[in-house]
């Protein structure tokens, strides 16, 4: 295995500078993690994910199940090549878009059973079968299927996730090892997730049961959903402060960008989010002084950069005015810039974090950003 | 004005060497000018298309009059400032838009009454008018207001429409010339064009006339719209014949792969035509072995390129593969590389047109390109 991690600072807060390495470079932490749902971070060629500095993509198990299918991405010889990304990637179990997108849900100790998004053909995705699609896609970290539940939730709901979902992680982890025992060195990473909704005795559990099974890392599930930010950082370090010291812990689908430092603080090291990639295509773009709609008629003659501090390839170039003009004609281009920028805006972010952490000014970081945020561009 | 146009070399079959030379750079003439209608080559940053090396580039005046404005344009510095683009830009006169976008069209001898295709107000544009939008969006050559008609046009439909483009061609002509002699340098090429749709004889009639008027280079206008190729080489040879031998000529919207060197071979030495862009958003690729509709299954797992002969970076990187997954899962990324590799495959058609005249086998080259293209992809 070709695998490790390293904590190589910590902070007052808690904030972990670390080294994540895979067999597909080495990552450094806390990191963000662009979606690449399909095979692709939408509207972006991999050229410039790699002029972005991404080191590590996230793909979306459901979708690449359903279309083109994981047999096919297997036998074209697995993710990476078949999207021509070299670099590290992480997929998810699948499970969390069978909860959200899927029709006709239905769960049972054995799995869930659904109806694909795309043409209503039924499915049943068990913890084995979602190992075994991630081992055909060949990511560089794969994760087990859990149990994705509506917050707030009912204690005896979340309880009964939390069961089921320490089960299946128990089953995942049984057939991803015995995978490997029969085809020797996987190249592949299984993390675990952490149920619990927003009770924070259930978090604990889920994350002791976890670590029992022992996983090289752990991921933090079902948050961000809804729930106000301070319940998401509260669970966040529930379940962080039992994770092994060692082990990368991975808050799932967060955040926004004056929560980002807030998370890290908790103990973090990975996270993934759509905000950057979706914002940018309904012209939401994120700046050093906050967000900027650039749609609004006020930008119409702003010959100025979409953010005057930043360094991508996009504000070295192009005016507000311009992206502007391309959003309200409905160019594709507008996308393409936007999301470019929105990316190099999140990775650039994570830089300052981790200097932050560094520097022992996280806390101090973390205020101003929120502090523009708040404020909201000139 | 630093403008000036040479023939090079002309072959046998009267196809033309040459090299036009504007103040935002020289271009090797027969040259392809991809389309960039409201100030963008859609889903082609600017950097991919210095990359694919186009060094003249289509505006729409039509579409960049209505939305962003040329006032706006002209404000913040003109077109290229405005769109960041240092090459050269011509842009049409906004009349073939007119007539087929917009509603409500009332056409007189002053110009054109037109309802707006975005939001039904009202506009004139007179040759006038057209001039002045194209002189504040700063174009590097500007197409005078001509009538444009549907073919096959009555006879007295077409010599009504061929007066009158004259008329206009004049007025056009001597406005343009008033605002140079008042502002000195324009840095501005305006061309007249010739119609007279599918009868020879106006062809000539309406080519004569506007040689009279003295443009520095002239448009041929109002073909394939529909006729067949054998009667848009023959209108196209009838008006070539009797424009100036020293000054470029521009055969508008066109054309497919395999008719381009029938129109250099008439004696043409600028085009332009959304195919390539268009074609590539609809999943149309263009290749040296003809055209591939890259969605096909039949490509599902296919590792080669999109064109195993180009040298495109998008050739040499993806597979048909994971394009036909890019299409098939409705993502932009697709949009992005198609349209990048169908740009090269018309430029560099263009650089093999130059090179076959320059050898004196433009003939052998054209009838082996259309052979391809009759037998279609292996």
């Amino acid at each position: 295995m070709n695998f490790s991690f390293e904590v190589l600072k910590t902070d007052a807060t808690g904030a972990r500078l670390g080294r994540l390495r895979t067999p597909r470079g080495e990552i450094k932490t806390p990191v963000f993690m662009p979606v690449g749902t399909q095979a692709t971070v939408k509207s972006l060629r991999n050229e410039a994910l790699e002029e972005l500095g991404a080191q590590i993509i996230l793909g979306n198990t459901y979708h690449l199940y359903l279309r083109p299918g994981h047999e096919l991405i297997g036998k074209l010889g697995g993710l990476h090549k078949f999207m021509s990304w070299e670099r590290a990637i992480l997929t998810d179990s699948g499970g969390y878009q069978v909860f959200s997108l899927s029709e006709l849900r239905k769960i049972t100790d054995e799995g869930v059973r659904f109806r694909s998004h795309l043409d209503g053909a039924e499915h049943l995705l068990t913890p084995e079968k979602a190992a075994e699609i991630q081992l055909a896609l060949g990511s560089d970290i794969a994760m087990v299927l859990d149990e994705c539940i509506a917050t707030p939730a009912p204690r005896e709901i979340a309880e009964a996730a939390l069961k089921r979902t320490t089960a299946w992680a128990k089953r995942a982890r049984a057939f991803f090892l015995q995978c490997a025992s029969r085809n020797g060195d996987l190249r592949q990473w299984q993390f675990g997730i952490v149920q619990g909704a927003t009770f924070p005795d259930l978090r604990r559990e889920s994350a002791q049961q976890l670590v029992e099974i022992d996983f090289p890392g752990y991921a933090v599930g079902g948050l961000a959903v809804g729930e106000p930010h301070g319940v998401t950082c509260e669970m966040t370090a529930e379940a962080a402060r039992l994770l092994p010291e060692g082990k990368p812990r991975y808050l799932m689908g967060v955040g926004r960008p004056e929560q980002i430092a807030d998370y890290v603080a908790r103990g973090i090291d990975m996270m993934d989010c759509v905000l950057p990639t979706r914002a940018a295509r309904h012209a939401c773009i994120y700046t050093s002084e906050g967000k900027v709609l650039i749609k609004n008629a006020r930008y119409a003659q702003d010959q100025r950069p979409l953010d005057p501090a930043c360094s991508c390839s996009v504000c070295a170039r192009y005016t507000r005015a311009y992206l502007r003009h391309l959003f309200a004609a409905g160019e594709l281009t507008a996308a393409i810039l936007a999301t470019h920028h929105n990316i190099h805006f999140y990775l650039d972010l994570l830089r300052q974090i981790r200097e932050a952490i560094e520097f022992g000014n996280l806390a101090k970081f973390s205020s101003e950003v929120q502090a523009r945020y708040a404020a909201g561009p000139a």
